[in-house]
Order: C-alpha cells, then structure tokens, then sequence
C-alpha cells in the first residue's frame, strides 16, 4: 500500500477537510483525493464513509468548496471522500484537442482498454478497490460505506454499486448521465477508452446493469428540470430501465434547477442524511 | 440611474442566484454584482439585504460559490447581495506587476484621491450609496440594511457602518483588517490611493473611526486563531480601540480556523442569524 502525502489541511464546522497525494498502482500515477473528517471521527469510534464523485472538469475540490456538504457530515458524523475525476500529470495522455469530456478530468470511472489510454485511465479500479482500502488503512473509519456523484460522476456512483453487491450500503445521484452507451458525451468517451464494440460499453452503462443486477439497492436520484445538459442525462431511459425489472428508484424532478453546484449545494442534505440513514448515523 | 442586464441565473435552495452587469457613475466603468434572491422576495412584501463584501483577489462569485449562505437566506428571508472587490475592466488601470493586493480585485472600499486611481477607485461610493438605490430601485427590497464582510471586505464593511449613522440595522466581519494605516496591505493599498498623507489613511481605519463614531452599533467579529494573515488583521488593535471608548465589541477567537472560505463558511450561518436579527426576520 502507498503511503499518503498531506498537501493541505483546513478546519471546517468542528472537523478537518484535508487533500492528499499518493502514488496509485490502479492508475499508474500520482492521485490526488479530498477528505473532510467530521468531529466524530476524533472520538475513538469508526466512522461511515461516503465516497463522492465529481462530473466532468471537476478535481477533488470542486464539491468541498462549492456543495455545503461539510456541515452536514459533521451533524451525522459521517466522513466524505472526494477523489479526482482522472488520472493526471506528466505521462498521462490526454485528449489531442484539450476537449473538457474525455482525457484530464473525464476518467467516466471505467477502466480503459485501448491505448493509450488502458494504462491510467483506471478509475473504476481507483475508486471502487485502491481508494477505499487506502482511506481504511490510513483513517479512523469503518468499512461501512456509501457513494455519490454529479453527472459524470452520478453515473460512476451508480455503474460502481450496481457491479458491486455488497459494498456501498446504498447509492445516490445529482443530474447522472445514466445511459452513456446512447447519448453522445458516453459514446466518445466508451469509444476511445474501450473501442468499437458497443457491447463492451454495455458493461459500464447502468441502464443495461440494472437489468442484471444481483442487488436491488434502491436508487435516489434528483434531476433539475432546467437542466441545460438533459440530453445527456436522460432521466426517461433510466426510469424505464428500473420499471422494467422492477428495480426501486426515486427520481424527483426538481423544477427550474441547472446543473451547476448551485443545484447540487441545494439538495446535498437531502443525500447525506439519506446515506447517513443507510450507514447508521441517522 | 443605470440600467441593470442580467448575465446569469441559477436556482438555488428555492429561490435565485443572479448576476448583473450595470455602468457605475461611482466607479465610471461596468461593474458586476450577484445577487440572492430567497423565496420570500417572491411573495409581495419588501425583504431586507445584506451586503457582503469579499477580500483580496475574490470578484461577485467566490462567496456565492463557497460560503453556503443561500440556504440560510432563503430560511430566513433575506437577500444577499455580493459587489465585485473593484473596478475592472479596459481602461481601469491596475498594479503595474499584476500585485494580488492593489488594483484589480484590491479595491479596498475607499475613494481613491491619487491619479491615476481616482476616477475608477471608488468602491465606498459605490458600496454605500449607488448600490443600494440601484437594488432598491430594481428589486423587491425594503431599505432596511445591513453589512458584513471578510479580510478585505471585513474591513469595508465596518468602515461603511461606522462612517455612516443609522444607514445599516447591524454590521459584522470574518476575519477584517482592523488597522489598515499600520500593517503592510494597508500601508500599501492606503499610500498609492491617498498619497502619503497619513491623516487622510485614518478616514478609513476601523479603529481610528471607531473613536469618533457618533453610532455605538454592535460588531460581530470571528477571528481564525490559525489564521496566516493575522499579522495584517490585528484583533488585539479592534480589542483595544472598542475598549478604550466603549465600543460594543464581540470578539470571536475561533481554535483553528484559517483564512479560508471554510473559516467563511463555517461560521456564516451565525452572522447570518445575527443580521435577520437586527432586521427583524428572526
């Protein structure tokens, strides 16, 4: 296991938002990840981990400086976990043209296997193995644990519990991209991490993963009706998707909400009491 | 008076985060500013404002972003409006090394006297007086004002309180520069504004003013005991001027915190609910 490198460390409401540095083996870099540890996290007893993911162009900072989130973990008593969206830094490819939705800041939390991209752009890996077990080692929680995400990064909260029964204690989602394989944001980036063979995007796409799942853990998702990405997001196909096997899920369409942090500060609460429930804190 | 166009907009917890772009007579280039408008400025009766002014280096956007204030505007029925921290724009003219702590983004809240500043430099004109008949005029408002603000913007806000009798309910700071004419952000931003003179840096420094001042109106300070600046804050200077003529002072020492908008964000709901107060919404 890699050792982790403070870089910074602020008090907020009571507890700690600290970033760290450590080489991943997953991504075959350097990654960088957020942390806010809540007051309760000092007090001997483990504490919940609620891992969030970030939508395109994000880094670990966008969501512990603009969602509001920490002053609710501190209320429950739970820890937030904000990783980057991509691997980064010298050596890592990125996208030719600089394009914000694939390369840097667009990992999708899949793993790639075309070049150059197979060998860092291992986010699902990053996420759903290395990063948990690293934050485990290294701080006073359990292994009691819940995901999160916006857009791109609703969609990896969702593709990671779904292939995982078992390891989040529920799932929840802010405006997620839910059907990459059809919409045109998923189809560049599936066809360049993972080639042209559609049935391989199948695998990391939830509304194909929910038709197969083992575990039914109910989905909430909260989409802005004045959402200015819609068409990427497609909240229909994702309601058909669950009716059609019956998998729970609350989708509440929130009207007039953008897609912006503004949206997402607004219904943060909503999300972490509902993990804080699932985790025991509520 | 000006006309007012709208640049941006974004639902938030119920009501909108707006901004707008206007020619400031004061200032005589285009500002912009954001606005909080909660649900309540929906419904038919006046809501009160509060004026945040932000520090060093921040435009309209950094507190809207960060600090987690809409929620407890729209619990309480207050509107928030945050200026820009100078003029900017072509023609305005800025610290010839790109300084973080002069010019652009350095206004300081005062009336510049010196060329070439003193035409565009005039953000306590524009923050006392063309603002608020601007948002009074443009928005459903009562006059009933109050003022806060951080580093910076802390030190404008008690500045425009204590300048100006009667014209704001309540007034509070995060972490202000309470001494300008004696710590070196003062020193510098005063003598290039105002020349050399230092009885004309005394009109604007809160604890020279506050000798002087013909309104005893309470402040609220929260000061970061981990604070990086505290050498150009000086609490202990604000201490000893309230004391000296009994001034109502409370003085927050808050362990650990730093200088960040998580030592903001942490503490705002306070200021807040100290503000709703004073204006009779709480």
């Amino acid at each position: 296991m890699s050792t982790i490198e403070l870089i910074s460390a602020n008090k907020s409401f009571g507890g700690w938002h600290k970033r760290y540095r450590h080489r991943s083996t997953a991504t075959s870099c350097d990654m960088t990840f957020a942390i806010y540890l809540p007051p309760q996290a000092d007090q001997g007893e483990p504490v919940p981990v609620v891992y969030w993911l970030s939508g395109l162009t994000c880094t670990d900072e966008n969501f512990m400086q603009k969602a509001g989130a920490q002053r609710v973990a501190a209320e429950l008593g739970v820890v937030i976990v904000a990783p980057d969206t991509s691997p980064r830094g010298e050596g890592v490819p990125d996208d030719p043209d600089g394009a914000y939705d694939f390369g840097m800041g667009a990992g999708f939390y899949i793993n790639a296997t075309e070049e150059p991209w197979a060998r860092n752009y291992r986010m699902y890996d990053y996420v759903v193995d290395e990063l948990p077990k690293l934050i485990e080692a290294n701080f006073p929680v359990s292994e009691q644990r819940s995901i999160f995400g916006h857009s791109m990064g609703g969609h990896g909260a969702l593709i990671c519990a779904l292939k995982n029964p078992g390891h989040y204690q529920s799932v929840s989602a802010l405006a997620p991209i839910t059907n990459p394989s059809q919409v045109p944001w998923g189809q560049k980036a599936l066809g360049r991490y993972l080639g042209s063979d559609v049935e391989q995007w199948k695998k990391w796409d939830t509304c194909e993963l929910i038709a197969g799942a083992t575990e039914r853990l109910p989905l909430l998702v909260d989409q802005g009706e004045g959402d200015e990405f819609i068409q990427q997001l497609n909240p229909e196909a994702l309601e058909a998707a669950a009716a059609a096997v019956g998998h729970p899920l609350t989708l509440r369409r929130q009207p007039g909400y953008d897609h912006s942090y503004y949206f997402i500060a607004t219904f943060i609460e909503d999300h972490l009491r509902y993990h804080a429930k699932a985790l025991g804190r509520a």
